[in-house]
């Protein structure tokens, strides 16, 4: 970590040079619904430039609910968006309800199996951009940097499908690190009971964490915790060099 | 590598009881969406279960231009999207008009620059599963496959920003590690325009990648290449397993 840098700086050269442009409309229009909060920005015949959606604060406890019984459909992706964008559905509709879903499915065990980034952040990043626009990047940043450093999964479900001895830190947001680690400590495979229920509890508290922060952002009340790792590496990175790289 | 078994056994395991069930109504609705290739189911007062969405088979080259200069506005994972959903978007109309592409912004740098996901392949990702579904979840693992193991990118845009000198192989699809092995053959930054040429060319290339397949699936020419990640290892991964734990 040679230095540290503004967040997002790259992103905010690019962006102000765009939004100058005659292209940048529709980037134009993010930028004050997101001056505005969850304000809405409506052009006629342009029904993209609607964007972000509009938001009403959820509970977490809801949300981690809805994400839980949904790992058990279509897994950790699907799961960690419709644990906010479903609720949404119902609570504020259009234009959350045309949106499928089920698209985010792929998502699962870190893009089709590859192990690549986690799908509960997946998910919950497509949630809070959805809702946020370019405030959500800053927040599925923070949810990021929360998850490769806490202990989860700790949500406890209403109505268990399974039980596990151990929770763990990652410290990294990939699928296949942060559950391999997981499962050394626990003892299991892959394809158990306990390892589903891990990643079904961990889609829920990842929801509910996206959730929380929607709220305080919603509230007016969020700042921004974590850098950009760009920035700070001169490479796009995690915080784990040595597990790679040698000790 | 111990056993090859087939392809998404765990999905479709879910997914064939979860269809059985009385939740699993849309996720039936998307079967038989599949089943009839780019056909559309519609349901009154449902709109979600329009999935997925209706597909034309659009000209890689096309797809290619528009992703290499979207990828200087938005960055890698708007571009590959948007190499595919924006011609949709003038060639069909809704439901694409509706979908934000400024949502998939955040993917860029493997997820806000963690270095994850290579925000070509979640782009391309999201892009084929709204076109095809639970087919597009086939088509983005074969993507993936053919990303980690071909030397990129080979695209030449129209109006090159930049120029460099090195493609490679990556052997993974993990943006950090991608974009790093092709910085050290290259000799140099990240924050470099040759950097950021080589990216928006990789984005361009993947999406239309991506469209060539669609485009197959789209005349029931589409055949699954790539196996099931999971199966193969017991444990979400990619194929470079020596680079992390040892040789």
């Amino acid at each position: 970590m040679s230095r540290i840098v503004k967040p997002f700086e790259e992103e905010r050269g690019i962006t102000r040079r765009y939004l100058l442009s005659g292209a940048g409309k529709f980037a134009a229009g993010m930028a004050v619904a997101s001056a505005a909060g969850a304000g809405i920005v409506r052009v006629a015949g342009a029904k993209e430039q609607r964007f972000p959606w509009p938001y009403v604060k959820l509970d977490p406890a809801e949300v981690a609910e809805v994400a839980y019984e949904n790992w058990y459909r279509h897994f950790c992706a699907y799961a960690s968006i419709s644990g906010i964008i479903q609720p949404l559905k119902q609570k504020v509709g259009e234009p959350y309800t045309s949106l499928p879903l089920a698209a985010f499915e792929w998502g699962h065990g870190g893009g089709v199996g590859w192990g690549m980034t986690c799908g509960t952040l997946m998910g919950s990043g497509m949630a809070a951009a959805f809702v946020a626009g370019k405030d959500g990047e800053k927040i599925i940043n923070d949810v990021i940097a929360w998850y490769a450093s806490t202990e989860l999964p700790t949500f406890r479900p209403k109505n268990p499908k399974a039980s596990f001895k151990n929770i763990n830190a990652s410290n990294s947001p990939l699928c296949h690190v942060s559950v391999g680690k997981w499962m050394k400590k626990e003892g299991v495979k892959f394809f158990s009971p306990e390892r589903r229920d891990r990643c079904a509890r961990l889609s829920a508290q990842v929801s509910a964490k996206t959730a929380e922060l929607l709220n305080l952002w919603a509230d007016g009340k969020y700042t921004t915790v974590h850098g950009s790792q760009a920035s700070t590496y001169d490479i796009t990175a995690q915080n784990n060099c040595a597990e790679c790289h040698g000790g």
